[in-house]
C-alpha cells in the first residue's frame, strides 16, 4: 500500500463511517489484509477505530488486526473497546502474540485480562511471560507437534493428518517419557519410511535446538543459516517447551538490522511511529554530545600545535567541532529516513511527517549544542563575539540536518537507492556546506567587530 | 559453530582424511549439518573437498551441501568432481537452487549440465533462468500446490494428504481452467469447511501475488509484512508459475540489509569471502576519492575566508581533508567488520584474516590518497614540504583504519554490540587521533624546516 492509496483509503473509510454505510465498509474490510488495516488505524481517531473494529466480522481477522497494531496504539485501543471485546480477540491469537500484547498494556489491565482468560491459555501465556522478550522463551509458541519415540511411522502420519489445521506442523519432534527432546523427523522422511518403523529408528537425533534463555538474535541466525521453518526450544532440563517459527524470526531480523543501522548513526532506538519530538531529542542528544566533546578536545589539541589566538584565526579552532556536529546530526537524519523507507514505514504516506519531525529534532539539537559552543567561544574570545560562533554553529548544524533529511528523498526520486544518502557523497556535501555556513556567518561579523 | 570449534573440526577432518579413516569420517559427517560442512569446505584443499564429498553417503545431504557452498568455490568444486557426480547432486536440488548454481558456473559447463539433466527438470530450471536473479521469477520454486476451483474440500484434503511430502504445501492455491490464479485457501479453512463445499466458495479471492519481474526486495517486504510462508508468483497473463518461499525471503533480507549497510559506509558490494586485496581497494577507492575531493574543495573554501598562506598555518588548510579521509577509511573498516560479525562470517574463525585484509586495503588507500594530498601540498607550499603533508595524511589514515578495524573486536570483548564501533564514539576517536597524528608528524618537520 503506497502513500496515495492509503490516503484515499483513509478518506473513504472516514466518509463511510460518518454516513454509517455499514454494508459498504464491511465489504471493503473483507478485502483488506489486517496488516494494512493496522496501518490505516494510525490515521484514524480512537472512536473511528472502535467503530471500524466492530465492523470486522471475522473474529480471526479481528485477532490478527490486534496483533498487527503498534504497541502503544494497541494498549490504548484495547482499553477503549473494553475488556470483553479485548478478550475475544486475544482468545484467537497465538500465545506469543498475547504475551506481546500483555507486555505492552498497563499492569492492572494486563492482570485482569490474564485472570479472565481460559485457564489453559493463561498458563501458556504466563509460561512465555516468564522469559525476557528478546529470548527464545519470549518469542516461542507452545503449539508444536511432538510424539513419543516408540510411535510408528504409520501412527505418526495418522496423528499428523488429524492435526492438519496445526499450521506450524513443519516437523515432527520426538520426545522420550520425560518429554525431553530426543529427535526430529521431517514430513518427507515419515512418508518414505515403511509403516511399522518406529520414530526412534528414523529420527535425526542430532537436533539443533535453543534454550529458553538463548538470545533472539542467535535464534534468528540459526534459523536463517539452516533454512529451518521452526526451531525447537527446550528448558534447562532439555524438556521441549515450544518452537520459534520462521515468521517471528523475520521480525527479529528486521529489528536487529534496524538496531545495528541506528547504532551506526548514533540513535540507538527503534523507529517508532509514535516517537515524539522530545523523545527524539532525548535519544539523539547523548550521541551528538559525543561529537561535541570530541570537538572540544580537538580545539585544545589544535591549540597546542598552532597559534590561533589572534583575531579571526580563532574561528579555526572550532572547525573540527563544526564538521563533527554537522556529520553527526546530518547522518542521524538521513539514516532514520533511509531506514524508515527500507522498512516501509515511510512508504505508507508518513514520509513528510516523519521527516519533518526528525528535522525538528535536528534543529532542537542544533540550538542546544550551538549554545554550548557559544559558551565555549565566550571563554576563548570575549562575550561580545562568543554568541556569533554559537549562532554560526547552530546554522551549520541546521544546514546539515536539512541535507540529511532531503537527500534520501532526492535519491529515491532519481531512482537511486536512498541508502546512498548516508554515504560519503552526502557526507562530503554536509562538510562543505557546514564550512561555508560557519565562516559565512561568523567571519564577516567577527572581522567587522574586531576591525579586521 | 564458533571459530575454535571450526578449527578443531578442520584439523580433525584433515587428519582423518590423511589416515583414510573412512568409517570415522562418515560417522562424523552424519552429525554435521550441510551448511556447516560448507563452511568447513572453505578451509580445505580441492582434493580434500572431493574426498570428503564422496564420503557423504546421503544423496540429499550432498545436494544440500552443494546448495550451501559459496558461488565461486562451488563452480570450481563441481568441475573437480566432474559432470556425472555434479548431475547427481543437482537432481536432488530444488529448481531455484539449480538455477543459482548454473548462473555461477562457466557457460560451457552449465550448458552441458542442463543438456544432460532430465527434460522435466531442465525445463523448470530454464523457466527460472529466463528471469533476472534478483526478481521473483529468479528466486521462485515451481513446486506449488494448486487445484481447480470446482474441487471439493474433501477432495482437496485427500490430494493434500497424498502430497504430504511436498514440504512447501503451506497454502492451497486455486486456479481456473487457464491455470490463472483466482484464490487461496488455508489448510485450516479447508479442514473446517463441510466436505462438499467447492474451493471457489471458501477461497479468499483477493490473493496477494507478485509478478515474475517483481523486485526481490518488494517480494521480501510483502512476505514479512503479511507473515506469509510463501507468496504466489504469476506471469504477465496471471498464470500461476511458482511460489517464493520464506527461507529464500530470509536470504533476500540478509542480502538487502548488508547492501544498505555497506552503502552507508561507502563500500557498496557484498562481503565475499574470496575478496582479494586488490578487489577491496577497487571497491573502496571511489568512495575515499569522494572524501578526498570534498577535502580539496574545503581547502579552497577555507582559503577564501581565512588567510593561511604563511608558515605552519597552511597546514590547517588540510584539516577538513584529514578528518574526512580518516572518517571515511575508519568507518569503512569498522562497518565491514561489524557486518561480517553480524552475518556470522567472522564468527567462523576467519576474523583475523578478514580484518587483516581490510587493514591492508585501508593502508593501500592511505598511501594512495596521502600521495595525492602530497601533490596538492606541493602546489600550495613548496616541493620540499609537500611530501611532509603527504606522509602525515597517510599516517593519520592508517591510524583511522587501525582504530576502525580493532574497535568492533574490542566492543565484542567487553560484551557490547560491535555495531557501536561504527558510531559516534569511535568516529570521535578517529577524528582526534587523526588531528594528533597529522600535526605531530607535519608540524615539527614543517616549523623546523621553515625556521618557525
Amino acid at each position: 500500500m503506497n502513500g496515495r492509496k492509503l490516503r484515499i483509503l483513509t478518506e473513504t473509510v472516514q466518509k463511510l463511517l460518518r454516513r454509517g454505510a455499514v454494508a459498504n465498509i464491511q465489504k471493503m474490510l473483507s478485502r483488506i489484509h489486517p496488516a494494512d488495516i493496522a496501518v490505516l488505524f494510525r490515521h484514524l481517531s480512537q472512536s473511528e477505530r472502535v467503530n471500524l473494529f466492530r465492523l470486522v466480522r471475522n473474529v480471526d481477522k479481528r485477532a490478527e488486526l490486534v496483533s498487527e497494531l503498534d504497541a502503544e496504539l494497541r494498549a490504548d485501543f484495547l482499553q477503549s473497546i473494553g475488556i470483553d471485546e479485548a478478550l475475544k480477540a486475544l482468545e484467537r491469537m497465538s500465545a506469543d502474540d498475547v504475551a506481546d500484547v500483555l507486555r505492552n498494556v498497563p499492569d492492572e489491565f494486563g492482570s485482569e485480562l490474564l485472570a479472565r482468560m481460559h485457564k489453559d491459555d493463561s498458563l501458556q501465556v504466563e509460561g512465555i511471560l516468564r522469559y525476557a522478550a528478546d529470548t527464545a522463551g519470549g518469542i516461542m509458541v507452545p503449539d508444536f507437534f511432538a510424539l513419543p519415540q516408540e510411535t510408528t511411522a504409520e501412527d505418526a502420519i495418522g496423528r499428523l493428518r488429524a492435526a492438519v489445521d496445526l499450521e506450524m506442523a513443519f516437523y515432527v519432534y520426538v520426545v522420550n517419557e520425560f518429554e525431553h527432546l530426543v529427535g526430529v523427523v521431517s514430513l518427507r522422511q515419515l512418508v518414505i519410511a515403511s509403516p511399522n518403523t518406529r520414530l526412534s529408528s528414523i529420527m535425526e537425533s542430532n537436533v539443533v535446538r535453543v534454550r529458553v534463555d538463548t538470545d533472539q538474535e542467535e535464534v534468528a541466525a540459526l534459523v536463517s543459516r539452516y533454512n529451518y521453518l521452526a526451531i525447537p526450544v527446550v528448558d534447562t532440563s532439555n524438556k521441549l517447551v515450544g518452537i520459534v517459527t520462521v515468521d517471528d524470526v523475520i521480525d527479529v531480523l528486521h529489528e536487529e538490522a534496524t538496531e545495528d543501522i541506528l547504532r551506526m548513526a548514533g540513535s540507538a532506538e527503534d523507529i517508532t511511529e509514535s516517537r515524539s519530538l522530545w523523545r527524539g531529542v532525548k535519544t539523539r542528544l547523548p550521541w551528538v554530545g559525543v561529537a561535541f566533546l570530541s570537538g572540544v578536545a580537538a580545539m585544545f589539541i589544535l591549540q597546542t600545535f598552532v597559534d590561533l589566538s589572534s583575531g579571526a584565526l580563532g574561528l579555526l579552532l572550532f572547525l573540527p567541532m563544526v564538521l563533527g556536529l554537522g556529520a553527526n546530526v546530518g547522518i542521524q537524519s538521513s539514516t532514520l529516513i533511509v531506514r524508515g523507507l527500507a522498512t516501509g514505514l515511510l512508504a505508507e504516506g508518513r514520509g513528510r511527517g516523519f521527516a519533518a519531525r526528525e528535522v525538528g529534532v535536528g534543529i532542537a539539537l542544533a540550538v542546544l549544542y550551538g549554545m554550548l559552543a557559544g559558551v565555549g567561544a565566550i571563554l576563548h574570545f570575549d562575550p561580545a563575539h562568543g554568541w556569533i560562533v554559537g549562532v554560526a554553529i547552530t546554522l551549520a548544524m541546521v544546514g546539515a540536518t536539512l541535507v540529511g533529511a532531503i537527500a534520501p528523498f532526492l535519491m529515491a526520486k532519481v531512482h537511486l537507492d536512498p541508502a546512498l544518502a548516508t554515504g560519503p557523497v552526502v557526507r562530503g556535501v554536509v562538510d562543505l556546506l557546514g564550512i561555508v555556513i560557519y565562516f559565512a556567518v561568523a567571519n564577516p561579523l567577527f572581522t567587522t567587530s574586531t576591525g579586521g
